[in-house]
């Protein structure tokens, strides 16, 4: 079977996709995948998402300069979670300007930002 | 505002939640929550996701023993999935009793299974 074909997308032809930096272990982010996002991306060997809001395929770092280099990429027991392991270039994934998305932790019944930020977006985006 | 109202629930009244060992890094796995397993996972510090095949929550280990202690919780920059560090009870996360459910890795146009079992699922679970 073609290894897109084993892949259970959803009704909308997803797939959800969590990126990890394959030095540190960190989990970076988590996006959304069409078929189309993760052939490029095996092509390219960098990542491709699926944007659900802009309805497009998304070259993470396009704008940013901040790409993921592809490392490995697994499927789960269910086939219906990616797994990638990713060189962040810039050291940044957030597009708030930080390492990576989870700087939220929860604290005492609230969601307390507990890591800085590495660059302001208007820096990495420009004005 | 209330930490579960800060999260963007999706249509269905779910969140999508990665489950991380804590001493490790490793990937264990990747579920869905409900604002009652989430407030579960918080109360008992044991995580408990929502079963979307069965409808129902799901306290991860109750039939394996595998239950999954919770060590911190993470939100996202967009509100809309959670990251867990968590201690694996038993070392195995994955239902085919594998340490964890990414264990098919992509290889020249295949997924190539490259993680052995450590406990068999009959082992596990009974006949």
């Amino acid at each position: 079977m073609h290894y897109l074909d084993e892949i259970k997308w959803t009704e909308d032809g997803l797939v959800p996709a969590i990126a990890q930096d394959a030095q540190t272990g960190q989990v970076m982010m988590f996006a959304w995948m069409n078929r189309a996002a993760l052939q490029q991306t095996i092509e390219r060997q960098e990542v491709v998402y699926y944007s659900r809001s802009r309805q497009q395929l998304w070259h993470k770092g396009e704008s940013s300069g901040h790409i993921q280099k592809l490392k490995d990429i697994r499927l789960d027991c269910d086939n219906d979670v990616i797994l990638l392991q990713i060189e962040q270039v810039g050291g940044i994934a957030c597009h708030t300007g930080r390492e990576h998305c989870f700087f939220k932790r929860y604290e005492d019944g609230a969601w307390k930002v507990v890591e800085d930020v590495v660059k302001s977006p208007e820096e990495i985006y420009g004005e």
